[in-house]
């Protein structure tokens, strides 16, 4: 469908009716998130595909009970690093020039000035900036699960500790950031998406400086 | 074009050629970001839409001096709440439940135990949160652009504070969380979009738990 016709198709699902996503399609909103851009281009970001019944039994109870948990076809955890470090910014650039087929002395200047920047800030305040990259990636699974019509969920109420551990993120230098559940949703009890979509108005929303 | 087109096509432009969008696409560009969804549906957040030659000069040196604030079409500030006020949140149920046609009262619980949770967190936490959200507005407003082939840039290098200062955001409750160029590019410039594109595989992007 146009771009047009998947914003307005959307809604945050409430409740899946447990059809499991065809392959070539989770294919295709996974590669939105693949393609989606980060800061500096470092994708500081884990994406767990979650269809394991016992580990959804298990992440429920952390994420308020949200029924989606359980009952849609996947659910990706986006676990972000919880810290820019010298050794992943360097490996990063090393791929890219490799990629690239550029020497690693074509990128030097940026990398140091950017490990620079980055020394100057706390550990919070890097975890909460590959926390943002994250919710890019979400927005574009969320266009992309719309234009091929499959159902979708932005969940952010979980216990991100309790989630850390039952996904062993600290020992992978990752923490939670945000959820997305994905896959047909139940028409019948859907009640959300039958009520009337509420957006602010543009005069609201924006202020045009001209 | 299709979705998968405007995930190709697009790249973070580096150099514009100062042409201006048309009024429609702007619009279209725009109403996608209004129509990204938030946690729980608040868009705690203003978008300035600023076209102004001599605000984008002010901005340019407190922004690394990025070519593209002065040369792009638009420039797009994000501004998150600086935090999520009993006051801020009432209004908008009330807001929803009138575009809703329902009585305040349907939205009582759900609204008490979303202020009692907020009431736990700090005001840091607050704009952690309202910030991620103008993200995945970023996310969408990027895709809708490629799909318009308008270029764009999500713009993260800037000194927040002194955005925050020259757009007079503090007396309105807002901070600056990211900013969006848009325009058409410079080819002959554009040197980053000549790039190989690289992203992580998926075998090192994606964690499958089945």
């Amino acid at each position: 469908m146009s771009l047009k016709e998947a914003l307005h198709w959307r809604s945050a699902t409430k409740s899946y009716n447990g059809k499991v996503i065809e392959k070539e399609k989770i294919e295709q909103i996974l590669e939105a998130i693949r393609l989606a851009p980060s800061s500096s281009g470092l994708q500081p970001f884990k994406v767990l595909v979650i269809t394991n019944k016992e580990l959804r039994g298990k992440l429920q109870p952390i994420a308020f009970q949200q029924p989606q948990i359980v009952e849609a076809s996947h659910i990706l955890v986006f676990a972000a690093w919880d810290e820019y470090t010298p050794e992943r910014v360097d490996s990063f650039f090393e791929f890219s020039n490799k990629v690239r087929n550029l020497p690693s002395s074509a990128t030097d200047d940026y990398r140091l000035n950017l490990l620079e920047m980055l020394d100057q800030k706390t550990k919070d305040q890097h975890f909460m900036n590959t926390s943002q990259q994250t919710y890019i990636a979400l927005g574009f699974g969320l266009l992309a699960a719309a234009d091929l019509k499959i159902d979708a969920t932005p969940l952010e109420g979980f216990d991100n500790k309790a989630v850390d551990d039952l996904l062993n993120l600290p020992e992978k230098g990752l923490k939670s950031s945000v959820m997305m559940a994905l896959g047909y949703k139940d028409e019948e009890n859907d009640w959300w998406g039958k009520l009337e979509r509420v957006r602010r108005s543009n005069e609201d929303l924006f202020i045009e400086l001209n």
